[in-house]
């Protein structure tokens, strides 16, 4: 299977997960008014209350469905700012270098299911950047601990060919809806350092799935390097 | 390298690193009066605590000279329980099969330098264990998001022949002092699940190494399959 295979650009908005929080330690990084690009804002969860405290806020998502309901919610909510929400592939962001102080991404490199895929979205994030800018990443981590996890990493190891991948499927057909990546620390820190960031901060954390399911996660801060 | 290359049972004391605080969590799986075997014991950090709180404490280490430290503090405490330390090898306990009702190991597998050292001594563990008696382990994870860990992993690979393992220098000779394995969760995991122990307990935390450095960590409960 590889990135073509997954229907994100084409499922339905409201099926779109989105469970992890904001982490309020993005605050150490924010400065007041400044530039924050939200990759894979989905329906705006973290853009709209990131603008609503009056940072210039863009969410890029590639399913026109939710941005759409992201663009509702957004002028719906009486604020000051409002964010803008503009459908783009987050390989090829249509920024010019230097555009943004903070770039988010929460959930989203899950969905990406080759390295390189993920390689590509984060040097295109670093392109964006102001140098010394910064990268918000919060992300599944694999969850070993737990059978259920530990069970389907090796059952669907065979389909996904990478290990720490799940499949979800879709409640009423059965069928595959999308394959999620989850990662181990090892992965998402030299997804970093390999393509232009520094760590600057790094938690272990517990995040809810969409289906209730506990699952280890990280929230990590890289800084792009000067 | 292999286990016999590392001098635990000659090293001074003094010099055996034991920064791993006891997580109140075990108090979930005691019960009054329950036997307690610490494995890898060292001076009693854990077992002279414990044994003042009434449980029955049998504390083994390969080390004479630390467990003469070890009865010294146990006697000055003047508990209604004194600790039995005993000198014994990890892989062949001296106890009967079911003789305890918990066992604790505070970084002690990061001391172990190969996988089948490690797997005998959590099925010696668990042999000694009552079936539904429970391992309590605190260990060392891979801290990949730290620059100095990162490029220590990287650059001791090649003597330590296994992936997150560094090597730890005597302050005054310079000479090697021992080997430490830093974990990933998979690692630990498996090794429970594989050799008698299902996951009851775990979690992320964060610790504290003999020079002052943070370092990520697991604590983890496993129970005996019944």
């Amino acid at each position: 299977m590889n990135d073509q295979t997954i229907p994100w650009s084409s499922l339905k908005g409201k099926d779109i997960p989105a469970t992890i929080k904001l982490d309020p330690v993005i605050h150490r990084f924010t400065s007041p008014g400044c530039h924050i690009l939200d990759i894979g804002c989905s329906a705006g969860n973290a853009s709209i209350p990131l603008a609503s405290q009056g940072f210039l806020v863009t969410g890029i998502d590639i399913n026109p469905e939710v941005l759409q309901i992201a663009r509702k919610s957004s002028l719906s909510c009486n604020s000051d700012q409002v964010s803008l929400f503009v459908r783009a592939d987050a390989t090829t962001l249509p920024f010019a270098p230097a555009s943004f102080d903070i770039a988010i991404m929460q959930a989203f490199l899950t969905t990406i299911t080759t390295k390189e895929g993920r390689a590509r979205i984060i040097r295109e994030a670093c392109r964006v950047l102001q140098p010394g800018g910064y990268l918000y990443l919060a992300d599944f981590g694999q969850t070993w601990h737990s059978k259920i996890y530990r069970e389907r990493y090796i059952k669907d190891l065979p389909q996904t060919k990478e290990e720490g991948s799940i499949i979800a499927y879709d409640r009423e057909t059965g069928e595959v809806s999308y394959i999620a990546h989850h990662f181990t620390e090892k992965e998402l820190v030299f997804l970093l350092v390999e393509n232009g960031f520094e760590i600057e901060f790094f938690k272990c954390d517990e995040f809810v799935t969409r289906t209730g399911n506990r699952v280890s996660g990280f929230v990590m801060v890289g800084r792009k390097e000067a």
